[in-house]
């Protein structure tokens, strides 16, 4: 009988990091450790001695030794508690919010923990949320258009203020001192491997991604560099490299030290880093193309992987190698789903739903369902525009807001929490329909994230109004999943794992049986609907009705009197 | 010194009767009581023995003998509580709820009395809200509209099911041999009088708003009403009559029997009977033209006066003599205003709410007016539709529905409940432009029923909306207490009353001192916030994009699956 073998996934999410320990030969999971990071995200003032620190609004910082805590707690947990022999760990792998990113010294410290930087706020990690960036995106975005470059365009013709270069232009023009300073900039993913192994490597996945860098093109020029900001001329040199590995390349091997903080042993085969929502799609079963996975949390993002390089508008990017060896992946999302059933829950619903959801010993989610299930499609009579917190694909602009349409004094609160799901399934149909009218196919949808294990009518909605077919990962928690496949593969065949992610997949990823397909009847209804949904979608969101963001600019005028 | 004298006014709701006893030289109210119907809105199963008679859906009757009952309890508990002496009470006026009809014998008897009758639902009084005569109102006006008939212009170009010749219809259709034995067809309110006078008297206000009669052409020709069932071509000389008494007019004296009801004595002066709305528009202490009066309440009516007759498009109506004599009275309304905001609290505020509002010791409304008082205009960057129970003026079209846009994750539900209030804010404007852009002038608003009373910050939006100072009513039972000016007046100056409604109207009524007045910059937000709703309102409204419409068709179509 062949030795089992193991791999340990380290997924880092917003508030906290979790290790999974997962059996190579079958991928099944068998510990999981969650440490929370003991600053959490730090939004207010930095958690330093003396007079206090104070950040402004949109500010959203991390302490990078939060991030190894998570090593030194978690790993020799997950060890632990199943009972395995480190010396059968073959390989580590991690993943990571992006663009999540910190300035360090040559040797990978960062600044925020010398004392001459220690109360500068821009020394600190930027976690993705920071959205103090937004003027350098502008100048970032207009630069780019008024300069043609080409690579606007593989972003659906604009970058974000979460994006690696929004950050670092912003530590620029506000701590030039802090620019100065920092050796090297790089992304969060990229400096725990460093830690880990003593080896600097960056992703694609990140690099694609988030720095406007390509597998052909690389990054933009110089000439373009210099236009933002003499002094970024020569920034990918300087401070980063332009030496980008591939996602599945073994980024080097435990050092003693790190062997120590996780209970491994030195030499223990480490992964290139990855990122959080790409590295659950080989987790979820999906290597080739066709199969589009949608990670269907407090929003939703969806990739699909294409062998060709295909312009579609309005997605948030694609990156050659970015999820896969060999394959684009394509990234579209939605920046509001369960936050809207959420805020709905907190803001719209009374007291009389709770009291019956204790009664029937349901969380008032579980309950609002079962009130809603007993609708058909099309009963509410209501309609609603998926754009609570924006719109992230296919329209691109945070200036759009939520609509409800078809509220008569008969209206009741499982309608409208019907209506939410129903158009957030809109919106992610629009993506799906994007996608394939641009020459990317959409065969069927792989779900995971907390959604599809939550709310079974949903996943029907979904399927009715999509056309798809619904599958759902046998892995509650792919991201680190998905980390422990990298780690496998990154140990290679010799030391008991995968030679590549492909094979990783077949063996160690499953999906659960019960699949959710679309019902011809309901499909008729919401066809019909999804037109409706269609025609607002252009008009407010496509500038023949600007009134939403006129709207926003009377509420800031109204914050400025 | 003077002797005081008294008038009585009597208002007929549509769950209870009201009196109200009224000092004629100041009109001061110096007693109320009320009576609830016991039979209240018939809706489910007629009040009979044996086996039990169901109604349809959308059915609403009542039962005639609870209107003489209101009279036995009410009127001589007013007289005992103020400590009049009956001999001074010298007028009583009645208002009723219209168009809310019923079939009687040539001696007054209603036909549900009869035994032969009293299982059917057609010998019953329909009320104003018995809305199962559709079809009958659709072949109304799809008649008149072939016919080319004129008066369909003075209605707006449509004719409702609640109203006069619609009911008629429903009864001639369903069961004709209730309109065989009924000799005469008339509003309740003419009946009251009836019982009261023993005189058979018809009043212009329902004549002209529900029954298609105007002072210059009386009655649609015989030949349209052959046109709709050749058994009704007589139906005015047969079950009706032409003589219509105008606003203002004596109906009669008390008979002994009336007397011996109320307390009263024989032969005390009874005015023509009138509308609960119309009769508040004096008692408002308008009977000029400029001034427009708001009956603020579940919904809102809005009447004003105009010295020439004027097309508006969209209103409910207008009628010579329909409200003051010698006048010009148009109606239009908004058909949900206090229901929209009574749904909000049943439905979409959060538990947290009603606990907050019992720890300060208001109800929900005040609590939510309170925090909702916080924002500036603007400032939630919500903008509603106020169409949850469609829309009557300038509209007049059922089938439209609520809309709320500009939602975020951060919307609160005092932003909501702001928003609902400024929509129906714009919705009020609309009306007032239409009519302004006729030819019929609107200076101010004068404003009484439920709402003006207990929310002020409803008051304020509604004058910075639309520009126009908002008055109160001293009255806080304006119908009642325009019934008994109509009593004084119906007495005339030799019994201590008044020669007409003008001179009563100067002497009996007041508004309150506190005014709400446009705040400038507030206007100038709401004038921004009024174009964005007035391009909503068109482009759901006018038909540009009839999504509404075929939402509710979906609806349907779901039920009947």
């Amino acid at each position: 009988m062949r030795k089992h073998k193991y791999a340990v996934g380290v997924d880092f999410g917003t508030e906290s990091g979790r290790a999974v320990l997962v059996d190579v030969g079958n991928g099944k999971e068998l510990a999981t450790a969650v440490y929370k990071y003991s600053h959490g995200v730090i939004d207010k003032v930095l958690p330093v001695e003396g007079k206090p620190v104070r950040l402004e609004p949109d500010w959203a910082l991390q302490d990078p030794e939060d991030y190894l805590r998570v090593f030194k707690r978690t790993v020799p947990a997950v060890v632990r508690a199943a009972g395995v022999d480190p010396a059968d760990v073959i390989g580590l792998g991690i993943d990571f919010t992006a663009c999540t990113m910190l300035p360090v010294l040559a040797d990978g410290t960062p600044l925020c923990v010398l004392a001459q930087f220690r109360r500068n706020p821009h020394a600190w990690v930027k976690l993705w949320k920071h959205h103090a960036a937004q003027p350098e995106a502008d100048r970032i975005n207009a630069t780019a258009r008024r300069m043609g470059e080409g690579w606007l365009e593989r972003y659906g013709g604009k970058i974000s203020s979460e994006w690696f270069f929004s950050k670092t232009l912003q530590i620029l023009d506000e701590a030039p001192e802090v620019y100065a300073a920092a050796d090297r900039l790089l992304e969060a993913a990229d400096w725990v491997i460093w830690q880990l192994t003593g080896v600097e490597t960056r992703n694609s996945c990140t690099a694609g991604y988030k720095a406007m860098w390509s597998k052909r093109e690389g990054f933009p020029g110089e000439k373009y560099f210099a236009a933002l900001d003499l002094r970024l001329r020569r920034v990918v040199d300087e401070k980063m490299t332009r030496k980008i590995s591939p996602i599945g390349d073994c980024a080097g091997e435990l050092t003693a030290e790190a062997a120590r903080w996780t209970g491994l042993r030195p030499g223990t085969s480490v992964a290139v880093a990855n990122v959080d929502a790409h590295v659950s799609v080989p987790a979820a079963t999906v290597t080739e193309t066709g199969r589009m996975v949608a990670i269907m949390g407090t929003s939703t993002c969806h990739m699909v992987l294409g062998a060709k390089e295909r312009l579609v508008p309005g997605i948030c990017g694609y990156v050659e190698d970015g999820i896969i060896p060999g394959l684009f992946g394509f990234e579209a999302g939605q920046s509001g789903v369960g936050d809207i059933f959420a805020w709905f829950v907190d803001n719209g619903v009374p007291g009389e739903y709770y009291a019956a959801a204790r009664k029937a010993k349901l969380d008032i989610h579980q309950l609002l369902e079962s009130e809603a299930a007993k609708l058909k499609p099309g009963e509410s009579g209501l309609l609603a525009l998926d754009w609570w917190n924006g719109n992230r694909s296919v329209l691109v602009d945070v200036d759009l807001t939520g609509l409800l349409l078809g509220a008569t004094l008969a209206t009741k609160p499982p309608e409208v929490y019907r209506a939410l799901i129903e158009a957030t399934a809109y919106g992610t149909r629009k993506i799906i329909e994007s996608f394939e009218q641009n020459g990317v196919a959409v065969n069927e949808l792989v779900t995971c994230g907390g959604l599809p294990e939550k709310n079974r009518l949903l996943m029907q909605i979904y399927a009715d109004v999509t056309g798809v077919e619904l599958k759902v990962t046998a892995s509650k928690q792919t991201p680190a999943l998905g980390s422990a496949m990298f780690g496998a593969v990154a140990a290679g065949v010799s030391r008991g794992g995968y030679a590549s992610i492909f094979d990783a997949a077949k063996t160690m990823t499953s999906l659960k049986k019960e699949t959710f397909k679309p019902i011809p009847a309901n499909q008729k209804v919401y066809d019909r609907l999804y037109s409706e949904y269609v025609t607002l979608h252009d008009y407010f969101g496509r500038g023949t009705n600007d009134v939403m963001k006129r709207l926003k600019t009377l509420k800031k005028e109204a914050f400025a009197r």
